[in-house]
């Protein structure tokens, strides 16, 4: 092998990108080239530079060439020089301006109240437990988990998801029937149309994002009726053509109710009976303060439910993790449409949430914001009843928000009345004709929305404080 | 608010999803309702049930009773009680046969020795380093961090990139036009065709997943010529329709030349006059062993070339983490397509990256791997030369991956014959013939492409001896 290919120095000069090109000696190509990178800003203030020693090996100068250009950027102020410290590029050396503004920062406009629903309180995340978990499973990872990933998800995730999905949700999958995927949204994308066509029934009251979702996948959606029971499952055989219905069971979003026993036979004997498919969002199913626990409907018909969650509400929204239980039959369209290695979800939240879940820390966490939240909403109760008796709080026996509904009459300009003085009380939140299907025939309910999960500790009293100000005003 | 909306203790027996129902006694009925459990798989082995006081208090039962039914089910043998360590599902109470049997592990048909090309050593993953800049990373992180993420990804990450492209491959951006996501085919996704319509150029020998991706995108793609100075980005002017080129300037993937200067030139006058862009894959820019560093092409034009990279190569490709540095012009039009919030790219890693780049982490793994790759390399050029001279080992300045040309005169039939005797060997490695595009023009060449940097170091001399008697057999 020639000589010439062996240059085991030049490492740290090529990760500087240097090049010495132009007149002179290559000492003063060396100092144009270190102060061009200065001035252009691809070497920021406070870089350390390498080691003289090691430049000179990897640029092929002599050792004092480099000393003598180091010492003559020092001089000139571009370079700053301090014992045990190394050379470092000096602060007064400014980069350019950046061509492009930088982005307002995404609070900057928002209102100093936030109670718009779908967040966990982001003060919450247990850090500490998280890089517990994390320590102990990266340590214990095998090497191939550092690989190209199994588009089904780790196998320690699936395992610890089987377990504690059973436990807690009354769901009945294994792990080779878990998909992991970087949540609902995401399930959503590689579930249609590709593996389920449509045209899919949906809740008259549902997420917005979730409609535009699905219509930018092309599928027809027909809207179900929502009443106190939840969503009218019996309309399901009015359209031959619906292949899947996407239901949330266990706390109608955004209204709050649970599917009634009835309904969910209901829906469950549509299925067997069309060939059709339940999609389940499993989306806040952890969170119930008092009254019993409703199962996941998976339960009763692994086969013919869709079983979809994350850990968007339960830990953080910024995790992107989430799982699909699916049945047996559609495990391999998915992998199909997923792909043949994991293009999504990281490997190391996959093996953290897998240790966090096995060690208990997921319940206790579970358990520590159940009991949080559920003091919050009883302050929420108890603010509404005392400072506007005139709305009544619904849906408030689980989930992360309450829907105050406006006194019968009530119509949208009630609403937008609403929302304008919560916004001068700087109090951001939704009113419910945002979550209306545009096809809905139901009669039209009006309220607000209220996340109480979404502010700190410390920012929800004067959230609240800010609401009741605000409806004190409506009353 | 009425008294029995609180309940705080329901959480733990929540948690187990009991329904006391059915004839004879509560006690009976909760024996029952554990027993089924256990029986039906819900409560796996080993799971720890709570302090019995809990589940009274939890399920309104009279503390003897729950103490009674723990010691009817250890009696049965489904629960065993140790000192210590409270009560647990029995390990002899066995969850049923998963109605779908294991899937194969991925390595189960998988051929002893792998030089398959496009992976980094998973067993030199730095989890060391990586832990500890994890432990910096969400220990200093402010709380929105944890709250719904801006679709550029996290500015701690952006600030960090841009440094770093700056510093190691010219690349001209600030933290406002980059953007991260998923890598590299998460990135073309994202701008194929909503942000560039096609048609599009690329080269002619490539990775088939990506032109899949494109033909699933409906894109038309023109192939351009590749000899030894890479793609003949001449061609260009040849389609008028063409709307962008994607291009592997550092390393053409998979022959491994660098983009002459000319045709650097050339595509850079090609995207101004026509106003095309170019799309910049650095899939292993950082790895060179024995050549001047090449520049990104962005730093050419950085309103005319995407550029597009992430650590797949240089950590792992089961971190899913990857960024685009873009043209001011198509900022908008990305976080368009990537939508309102970040919904791929988890911000645990994203932190983590953004504290091991600058804490100098990311440089010492690339200076060691670099010294480690190109140690292999050199054992596989000796090895070709001593035991297959006929070959002719190409590609191999930088990167993972090099080519062993089959002699003149040699056509598709030699290179099966040779992928034959690899498997015959116990070797997974590719042949040139696959990376074509159908469409080519120019003429086809052929030979093996050799992934040095799959194997383990323990790994890698067993490797490199089974592909020189699979080579032997050749001559």
């Amino acid at each position: 092998m020639p000589e010439s290919w062996v240059n085991p120095a030049e490492s740290l000069g090529a990760d500087l990108h240097l090049e010495l090109t132009g007149p002179g000696s290559r000492r003063a190509a060396l100092i144009r080239a270190l102060r061009d990178s200065i001035r252009s800003g691809r070497l920021a203030p406070g870089t350390r530079l390498p080691p003289y020693r090691s430049l000179a090996a990897d640029l092929g100068l002599a050792r004092n060439s480099v000393a003598d250009a180091y010492a003559e950027l020092v001089a000139e102020g571009w370079l700053s020089a301090r014992q045990g410290s190394g050379t470092r590029v000096a602060h007064r050396a400014q980069p350019p301006a950046p061509t492009r503004a930088p982005a307002p920062h995404a609070s900057a406009n928002r209102p100093p109240h936030n109670l718009l629903q779908g967040q966990p309180d982001a003060a919450s995340f247990p850090r500490t437990a998280w890089l517990a978990a994390a320590r102990r499973a990266l340590t214990a990872a095998p090497h191939d988990a550092f690989g190209p990933g199994d588009p089904r998800g780790r196998p320690e995730l699936r395992r610890a998801l089987a377990d504690y999905l059973a436990r807690t949700r009354g769901v009945r999958t294994d792990p080779e029937r878990l998909v992991i995927c970087s949540g609902f949204a995401h399930a959503l994308r590689l579930l249609l149309p590709a593996v389920l066509p449509g045209p899919l029934a949906v809740e008259s009251y549902g997420l917005a994002f979730h409609r535009h979702l699905l219509a930018t996948a092309g599928l027809r959606t027909h809207p179900l009726g929502v009443d106190e029971h939840g969503a009218q499952c019996e309309e399901l055989t009015s359209h031959d053509d619906t292949k899947a219905v996407l239901l949330t069971p266990a706390h109608q979003f955004p209204l709050g109710v649970p599917l009634h026993p009835d309904r969910r036979a209901a829906v469950i004997n549509w299925a067997r009976e069309s060939g059709g498919y339940v999609i389940e969002d499993d989306y806040d199913g952890e969170f119930r303060y008092d009254r019993k626990p409703i199962g996941a409907l998976q339960g009763l018909d692994p086969e013919h439910v869709l079983h979809i969650g994350s850990v968007s509400k339960s830990l953080s929204p910024a995790l992107r993790l989430g799982w699909m239980a699916l049945p047996d039959r559609l495990v391999d369209a998915v992998l199909e449409a997923k792909g043949e290695r994991e293009a999504w979800a990281g490997v190391t939240d996959q093996l953290t949430l897998a240790e966090f879940l096995t060690h208990g820390s997921y319940d206790r966490h579970i358990r520590r914001m159940r009991q949080r939240y559920r003091r919050r909403r009883d302050q929420l109760i108890d603010a509404v009843a005392a400072h506007a008796p005139h709305l009544t709080v619904t849906g408030i026996a689980a989930g992360l928000h309450a829907v105050l509904q406006l006194p019968d009459g009530a119509d949208e300009s009630v609403e937008r009345t609403a929302l304008r003085a919560a916004h001068r009380h700087g109090l951001a939140l939704d009113a419910l004709s945002g979550y209306r299907h545009p096809q809905a025939t139901t009669a039209p309910r009006h309220g607000l929305v209220v996340g109480y999960a979404t502010p700190s500790d410390s920012a929800f009293p004067g959230a609240l404080e800010a609401l009741c100000r605000a409806l004190a005003h409506l009353g």
